[in-house]
């Protein structure tokens, strides 16, 4: 190890920089089986009813990029993290930090953005904080939101068996997409716009079918494969994703394809996976798809015994395996 | 008004142009009576029960100072938002924005030393994020933290009536002047050190007082000063100060004299200012003094009918104003 050790862009990347740093630097300082459980969001008892408690700093970049903004992306981003512990979203809190000199006409289309998604989520902004640093000092605005919801039924990686189904919600890879399209003024004709979107319609759409739904993530920083990575660490348990099921948009993979992007490496904002058991999967999917958030659902993989790890069944058949990457290639996704 | 409105710095310094940011831009766009009550934390109720939420982020320079560092000053700071609802700090989220090039090892002591405030106030961090930013596009490391607290006992504003004591817990504007010293590298021979600690303790402390106490509220940015100009906003009130009462030490005084500072709306973050009825204002003071975090308490003014605003009653005897300042001259204090 060298002894100038120091923060590298890939520690914030999702990958097994971030991974690492998170088990050896921070985690070991904090240590409350909570927060070691590392789910989107925290599971606290508050006067022996369950809650769900999450929070997430915002310094995408562009802050404003096709589909959304950091404001909306704020909102619906910890929003998100709540559903995916069944968690009705109640209350959030707003923080920012602002770059002086930053535009007030800025300020305003990102706040009315935000205000408007956490009105069409019915979640209430109770809390918030305004801090001003020099020019220079920060790279316009950083927005962190936190957010309690009431948890509706029991979710969680523990929950997984083999013969479970892998279910997304939607067309993969949008939001990453977008985002580098416009921070890197590619210029690349395409009319992929970010797919970030507030899941709290899921709630209800799912409870129905809440003995059957083992695990539920939005696959944001690191993709789907990181996900997928993730749920089955510490399990002796394989996932076989289909290419073939994958829902993802023609000019999604060109662009990836010019970039050198993995599309299962790419970020999303409004899209879930859900791991259900297989006796429901399918009326899981019927659910999914008559909502305009789950239009494209479709199942893509399978919880299997073995091989361990996640695994590719390509389009030509042949397997190949979904590693988590040291470095996830996009900083500043969200 | 400029056509081209930007963001200053004096937007967030605790002055009235940080209230105006507040009120004319951010809080119409979130129409809720929770947020619209700008207290230090929100009061929501989950399961019939009253919580205390709230947050804020944390971009002090330098990050590390004489008494403290921001870790500690991230989780201190928010515990004693809460506590100024009189709420008991359960459970808080700590969020970074870490500059790519930091240092591992002071993104460690600063870890080391937010666990040690948050094991000391028995608060369990239970959530928490990560993002690393280029070089350049942050300053070093910001934080905000989130947290939720159980109301003890019901305290606000609009509980001050005329005849109340205003009390202070202790010494003021050791935490401005130890970071101003700090960054300024003034090398001023002072041994002066932030005040920054957790306020948990009043609760146990101030229970007893519970009917007799209106109001808690830390003064941090921008002081004494300003937190009573605003506690009185839109009330027929007026506080009067008694400048020979002040607790503050002599070397605070010399370096607020240097850098041209008035002590009173210089920031403490380790300090609460109660308004008490007058009935138990020295039962209060009496019992706060017993321990460690109060030893200095005093009685430094009064809630009066008239004159209406806050007044300063000098040494020699006269009385001038003590107006919420357009931008308070500390930036990045908190």
């Amino acid at each position: 190890m060298p002894k100038s050790r120091t923060i590298s862009i890939g520690h914030g990347s999702g990958g097994q920089l971030s991974n690492r740093l998170i088990r050896d630097v921070i985690l070991r300082r904090f240590p409350n089986k909570i927060l070691h459980r590392l789910e989107d969001s925290a599971e606290i008892k508050l006067n022996t009813k369950k809650y769900a408690f999450t929070t997430d700093s915002y310094v995408i970049d562009p802050i404003f990029f096709p589909g959304g903004d950091i404001g909306k992306l704020a909102i619906c981003g910890t929003i998100n993290d709540l559903v995916m512990k069944a968690a009705r979203p109640l209350y959030m809190s707003f923080s920012m930090i602002i770059e002086a000199g930053f535009s007030m006409n800025e300020l305003e289309r990102i706040l009315e953005s935000a205000a408007r998604a956490a009105r069409a989520a019915k979640v209430d902004i109770v809390a918030g904080d305004t801090k001003v640093v020099n020019k220079g000092k920060a790279d316009k605005i950083f927005i962190t939101t936190t957010g309690i919801g009431q948890i509706t039924f029991p979710v969680g990686a523990r929950r997984i068996n083999a013969g479970d189904k892998v279910i997304v919600s939607g067309m993969i890879a949008d939001h990453g997409v977008a985002v580098m399209n416009a921070r890197l003024n590619l210029g690349l004709k395409t009319a992929i716009k970010s797919d970030v979107a507030a899941l709290d319609p899921a709630i209800d759409l799912l409870a129905p079918f809440a003995r059957g739904i083992k695990f539920m993530r939005d696959p944001t920083r690191g993709g789907v494969a990181s996900v997928l990575n993730e749920i089955i660490e510490n399990r002796s348990l394989g996932i076989i994703l289909d290419e073939k099921s994958l829902p993802i948009r023609k000019q999604a993979v060109a662009v990836c394809n010019i970039l050198g992007l993995d599309p299962l490496y790419v970020a999303n904002e409004g899209k879930m996976i859900i791991v259900a058991d297989r006796m429901c999967a399918e009326r899981v999917l019927d659910r999914l798809r008559r909502h305009r958030l789950g239009r494209h659902a479709r199942v893509i993989g399978e919880v299997v015994e073995s091989p361990e790890g996640v695994w590719l069944k390509t389009a030509i058949g042949s397997i190949r395996p979904l590693l988590l990457l040291e470095a996830e290639g996009l900083p500043r996704i969200c």
